[in-house]
């Protein structure tokens, strides 16, 4: 296995969402299951991409498909908490896209969890491979991380 | 059938907390599916709880199991909306707490469902019936509605 | 609130479905979570209609929308119980359909939670009301209940 | 990023469990969406502990920490398909796992998806790191793949 990463600060994302807990997010051992974790990774993501209007779910001709994703949790977060949700695109590549998220609970400094989140933009009918629309690159070059060496050494 | 009720406006409820939607909340109809609306209302009555001291997750000698839950519905929510949850008590018994719960999207000032949520209090290891405990019972008295014609006829 | 009804018996119900449990469908309590009852009902009512052909998710031109949705939870299911879901047809109106549903925890005959779910049919492009379709009729006519008395006490 | 792996296939997992896809699994466009995969990870190996006999949810003293997850997506998956769950064990260390899961659409032979699950072993109080316990640690060496070069390269 690779060595266990250090967790991220909160510096390390330009965009931040503020997300709520649900009860049911915690499991039978009291804290919010690992599986939702990724739920908010799907928030974070596709609320950014419709709210800067890149993205109508219901007719946009070109779509992301996820085809990998990953977690590292270092600490628990619990409902009630409140989650804040950084996000970061590490590659902006012609059809695909990595997004990195980092979580922190409350007002935390140090990400309780980070992950990526690689979407493959195709055709949505077709599904079939796309470019990745224009509007959507000059949004995401917002998004790039500066490459600091902290960064690179975490998807190298 | 019972007739339809219509539906609520925010001044019906007492108490409000604001819940953010999720990606996956919407189903494959492209609004938020009929299940998750109770994932709402077991957050605004839990966090509820949790957050005025009366009641600890892991540790409360006496907790709430739900025995029955309703909603209609009125009008779609879709991810990525903000859901405002109103909470009120309709019922305060000896061992049992009748909630009702109002969802409205956004800024609107008319439910886009509404429902209640039946908690009957047990104790954690014997699951055998107890009181409603009487820090929580002075507490759920500040939500207790007003008794209004609209509210009797909705539970009638 | 009106009196508790009694736990329905399979033979209640027409038609079931095998559903399988998840790990996060258990709750901070340990048991399944009182939303994901909703979660088994959309699926037994939904599986039903695509498998006997009367729905095609992305291209059917009416779809249903659900107007309301009530269960009572008798007693617990953990995961990784195998839950039974009993379907049956309440009501077949002009536009609406009010199936109920029986869920039953691995061999159990005495439901664990019971409820409805009441569809109404509506064109999926306006979203205005539209009929029953014929063939979805026809079918839902099979899952109809006789009528005996402790079903119409049940909607009455 | 990594050279895409190509799916697994069948008899690359010794441990199978079916499960059965939700209504509310897909989402916006039409498939189960990429976090409820991780609800399948989730289930197939928490039941394969608890059907073995040694998880107790509630009172085990040593549970286990969900520490990193990955999933990689070759091709949908849509309700009211079935999922095959295969499982195995790639690394037993002294007081982590690391299991890999592929998921099989109804007879399909190759994974519609795989990824792993990295528990790491604590005592359940303090949460401390603890050994993997005796019983499961045989009971896991039951599902350790024969180290064939395609699961070496899979995560060298």
């Amino acid at each position: 296995m690779s060595p266990r990463p250090q967790p991220h600060t909160r510096s390390d994302y330009p965009h931040f969402r503020e997300l709520t807990t649900r009860w049911l997010d915690n499991d039978a051992y009291g804290h919010v299951n690992n599986v939702v974790y990724y739920a908010y990774f799907d928030t974070v993501v596709n609320q950014f991409l419709i709210e800067h209007g890149v993205l109508q779910v219901a007719t946009s001709p070109v779509i992301g498909l996820v085809v990998e994703t990953q977690c590292r949790y270092f600490s628990p977060i619990t409902f009630p908490d409140t989650v804040w949700a950084g996000l970061r695109v590490a590659h902006l590549g012609g059809s695909s896209v990595r997004y990195e998220v980092g979580l922190f609970r409350n007002g935390d400094q140090s990400a309780a969890a980070q992950g990526h989140f690689v979407h493959v933009y195709v055709e949505r009918e077709s599904r079939r491979p796309a470019g990745v629309p224009d509007a959507m690159r000059r949004l995401l070059q917002m998004l790039q991380s500066s490459g600091s060496a902290e960064t690179r050494s975490d998807h190298s």
